[in-house]
């Protein structure tokens, strides 16, 4: 086969790929984070090129604006030089920090321990008839110091113990790992003198389509900066059922998924090793959030039955593994621990975010929504928990949705259309020139085109609207937020018809998921305190909105609270605390799985849900009289 | 630096090597085991080599009989043909088992559970409602079967756990290892059906001169063969303490000698594997006994505080380790245990030997001597023990010792020397031709001579004896035992006065460092009940010559037993048996050890030892009318 040598400009990489690689695949290889969410299927229409030079086969038709070529349709058919322009990159990895960790609001004080931590001690010399071992006073000494029982050595911390006790007169820095969930904690390593360097965590949330990475200074107790990505894995399917398909059908998909996985999170690691100049040896410890398919395809675990009735996972508790094992680019000794899940369509995610909103602690009676992907949903308080799932799809963390994207700069994150004039404002993240629209600026653009009339309560397009701002084009309608000319990229930004109804679909999927969570547990809205609501939306959501729109039921608005990004909260929790280390264990052990595919209920409630915001307007009083 | 090709025959194996390398190296390297107990040092004359073509460099007046050279006194200066003759080689390394375990009679029964083992399981399979995990039903059906309570999956477990539940009919076989010591089992493997394979572990002796393994069976619970071969460490010294100094002087040293023990240990397990026909990784499991310098090594722990005051190892218990960290061509997950010393001269292997003999669970009070290249020797009972070492060095061993060889094929192991005619009869290990003497014929050797007038009290040779055994070298006088025509060698099997001298030294440690001990807790011989004698002396002791020679206490013979390489033993009763592995750790918890360097009393008892049977004859009443 071929072989041809692929410059990409401005980055300047150089790689040899064959005539079979599309450009999209060879920037992929290559590193180069891309904007191409439909996972290279030539819909989402992002990942737009310019070949400066050489030779490449793409479909008919399939040429863009200015001579712009998707990466995912074209393969080259010699060397090639080829620019990938700002607007087709995921450039702003950051994510926004949403005000941290809260830990002490839950309980969780500074005392508590991280699953990884140095402690410094002073260990006296052996008396003259000693028979005592370096080790037995190590112990000896951490015992004393922490009232850990049950210390393990590795094998490394032995061959470095006996210079480290004698170097600085006995005074060592051990190195605690906590690596199960009994009371057992390794001495993974020993350093002469007091603790000088830092050392770091990682709280990841592995979402079907975005991951979150935060970097933690494990010492310091707090969230050094975050980072975001689409989830390489897109390029296997849009969701967990497609990639479960393609694990099944190739030989290597299972290890295919399992290294876009790994890949993405790499990516976001060395991204932030870099920017921070750490070395990714002083990461010492990771707790990944997930659901339960992307945790096995994270591990490399057969997903197969999780598909397959009765949903069976291979486990629900996976035990912690060494990052080497896991393939992280941390240190190859740090344990690498999951957030126990609860079912296959229940993952540590959910417990996680659980734990975040500290539901499992409260007297008042929680509802706790988590809207990606999956829409899952729990509800519950100290005494009791019950959970369910639904598939909403990714069109809220801008699947499918041609301007989606995740809430980085550029994003629009709120929008206002006026009435009448059809004029539309807007607030992009980082006050940036826009670039595409987030979750919560998609919620906003739907109950706000159906309150100017531009659509109607099933999403269809009311063209005698009389605005230059609703077109047609070759696939339908489309409303154009924001002109060319504002934008920081070089096309309109605008939201389809179809499109509508994409969100739609997944708004109902979670208002039908909660509905049938409550009727199945026998209990009414009002019997809700509060209403949780976690996803990659962006910073803020505008509840009323969302509530406009029926994706979140009518209920005053004081009881909502928005947490953002719930499962990557609770890894950090569980990463930086002892007590919630146990919790998450409580958690996804009391907590009932409702399955909602049985029987009609949730079928029903989400065929009456695709309307806005409801076909049923009596569940919905406070919208006809709402207004921002 | 020049390079040579040396082709060695019979093998016919041909490698490179550079003028540095000794003769003796590149046979090391080749993997050719060769008799070279002196260590490469050129005094025990053993590594006789025949070049047949080509060019050595070899100090002047070092050629041995019929043109043979020394290999580890020439180097290559051209390309070279080396023929190896049998009697320079170490060609029958199996070990005479003597008996077996005798777990039984210990009170381990065959009920009790492998460090390893292997269950087969028929397993559920889900209900249509459940939502148990893979892992929770096998974590179910094991705790039924088995009882364990902290069960902890493998990540290789879990990837290959879905597909082995389904492919036949919910049969699996698991395998479960004990990882630690508290009572927490891994789930190191599953595989669909009932049990098939057979599966093994290893006993290990590590000592100083000699290491022995146990290839054991550990489905049906029996040794199935042994191996032994010298250390290949006697490259780096004979005794712990010069081995200690090499690794300390020079930077790769530790290293060195930790290759050494791991391939001493490898080319066992190699014979083994080859010979049983088994793969190594069909060999599950390990459990090596060593002392605490030796056990040190052979992990690349740090010794040098074992050999400076107040005599410190870097760790007495060590956590179990994999076998691929360890080394070890057996599985690569397999766990490494090793059985847990005491003090910084009193190992393992004296716990294992302690465990072997039974005196920890023993009403009589027992005292243990285990004699190697250090003595080691434990008194008490179920309710006390106390312990102690002394240098006894290698020449019960054959080191040092130029016809000195283990107990093998051909080796001399009983003697009788008729007074006045000084005609000698011998006993052969397999009544081969003999090529050397071992530890059992030691002892004999110099009770017999002493009994024939040959030697006096000192070891001094009465030259007027008039025999032409008895005849004077250009090292001394020396004793011929057999004359070179009725050997398996080309030359005669003698005995020198200076080796005579090296042999009373090796016993009167021991009896020195059995006297001290009773001293020190003031108690008469009397008082013992039983004497357990241990060590790789050969099948069988002569008890009545080693108290003749004065090397034991002059007790009644029916108090003795004599039970041949204890640490091995321990070893495999801690591999197969857990109530051993817990009476192990008992045993090194409670032993106190006792130094014997601190006063004069054993320096003084040395001294008065260094005679046949001792200075003070009252010590040995029995000795003036004693006859075999």
């Amino acid at each position: 086969m071929p072989k041809y040598t692929v410059q990409f400009l401005p980055d300047n990489i150089e790689l040899t790929v064959t005539g079979e690689d599309s450009i999209l695949r060879a920037i992929t290889k290559a590193n180069i984070p891309l904007n191409a969410s439909c996972g290279g299927k030539g819909t989402c229409k992002r990942c737009k090129v310019l070949v400066k030079k050489g030779k490449v086969k793409s479909p008919a038709g399939s040429e863009q604006e200015k001579g712009y070529l998707l990466a995912c349709r074209c393969y080259p058919e010699s060397d090639l030089i080829v620019e990938i322009p700002e607007e087709s990159r995921l450039t702003e990895h950051q994510v926004a920090l949403d005000g941290g960790l809260h830990l002490d609001g839950n309980g969780f004080g500074n005392e508590d321990t991280s699953v990884y931590r140095e402690v410094s001690l002073k260990i006296a010399a052996p008396g003259p008839n000693s028979t005592e071992s370096d080790m037995s006073r190590l112990v000896g000494a951490i015992r004393a110091e922490t009232g850990i029982e049950h210390l393990r050595p590795t094998l490394d911390m032995l061959r470095a113990l006996p210079r480290a006790l004698r170097q600085a007169g006995g005074e060592v820095t051990v190195f605690l790992a906590e690596d199960r969930e009994n009371n057992s904690v390794e001495i993974a390593g020993v350093e002469p003198g007091s603790m000088v360097n830092k050392y770091y965590g990682l709280a990841l949330d592995l979402g079907t389509t975005t991951v979150v990475v935060h970097l933690i200074d494990l010492g310091e107790r707090r969230v050094v900066d975050a980072r975001g990505a689409y989830n390489k894995q897109a390029m296997y399917g849009d969701d967990v059922i497609t990639r479960i398909i393609y694990a099944d059908e190739y030989p290597d998909g299972l290890e295919k998924l399992r290294e876009a996985a790994v890949s993405t999170i790499n990516g976001l690691i060395g991204d932030l090793a870099q920017g921070w100049e750490i070395e990714p040896e002083d990461i010492k410890a990771a707790v990944c959030a997930g659901n339960t398919t992307m945790i096995h395809l994270f591990l490399g675990l057969t997903p197969t039955n999780i598909r397959l009735e009765p949903y069976t996972p291979v486990a629900n508790i996976i035990p912690p593994v060494r990052a080497s094992q896991a393939g992280l680019d941390i240190h190859p000794q740090a344990w690498v621990r999951c957030v126990p899940g609860v079912a296959s369509y229940v993952g540590g995610d959910v417990t996680a975010g659980v734990l975040a909103c500290g539901m499992a602690l409260s007297d008042e009676l929680v509802l706790f929504v988590d809207i990606g992907t999956n829409g899952e949903m729990a509800l519950g308080n100290r005494e009791w928990l019950v959970s369910c799932a639904c598939s909403a799809g990714p069109a809220f963390e801008g699947g499918g949705i041609r301007h989606g994207m995740r809430a980085m700069r550029g994003a629009i994150e709120q929008v206002t259309i006026e009435p009448g004039s059809l004029e539309v404002k807007y607030a992009t993240v980082s006050a940036a020139p826009p670039v595409g629209i987030c979750g919560s600026g998609l919620i906003d653009c739907i109950a706000r085109l159906y309150k100017a009339g531009v659509i109607n309560r099933g999403g269809n397009f009311i063209v005698d609207a009389g605005s230059p701002r609703i077109r047609s084009f070759a696939e339908g309608k489309e409303f154009v937020l924001v002109w060319a000319g504002e934008t920081g990229s070089f096309t309109d930004i605008t939201i389809s018809e179809a499109e509508v109804k994409n969100l739609l679909r997944s708004k109902a999927a979670i208002y039908a998921g909660i509905r049938s969570m409550l009727k199945m547990v026998g209990l009414p809205f009002d019997a809700v305190d509060r209403v949780v609501v976690a996803g990659g939306f962006g910073r803020h959501i505008n509840i009323r909105d969302a509530i406009n729109i029926g994706m979140l039921p009518d209920m005053p608005l004081e009881k909502y609270t928005y947490i953002g990004n719930s499962s990557v909260k609770g890894a950090g929790m569980v990463l930086l605390s002892r007590r919630a280390r146990d919790l998450a264990g409580e958690i996804a052990g009391k907590m009932t799985y409702i399955e909602l595919s049985t029987g009609n209920t949730f079928m029903e409630e989400f065929v009456s849900a695709l309307f806005v915001p409801h076909t049923d307007l009596g569940l919905f009083p406070s919208c006809a009289t709402s207004a921002k």
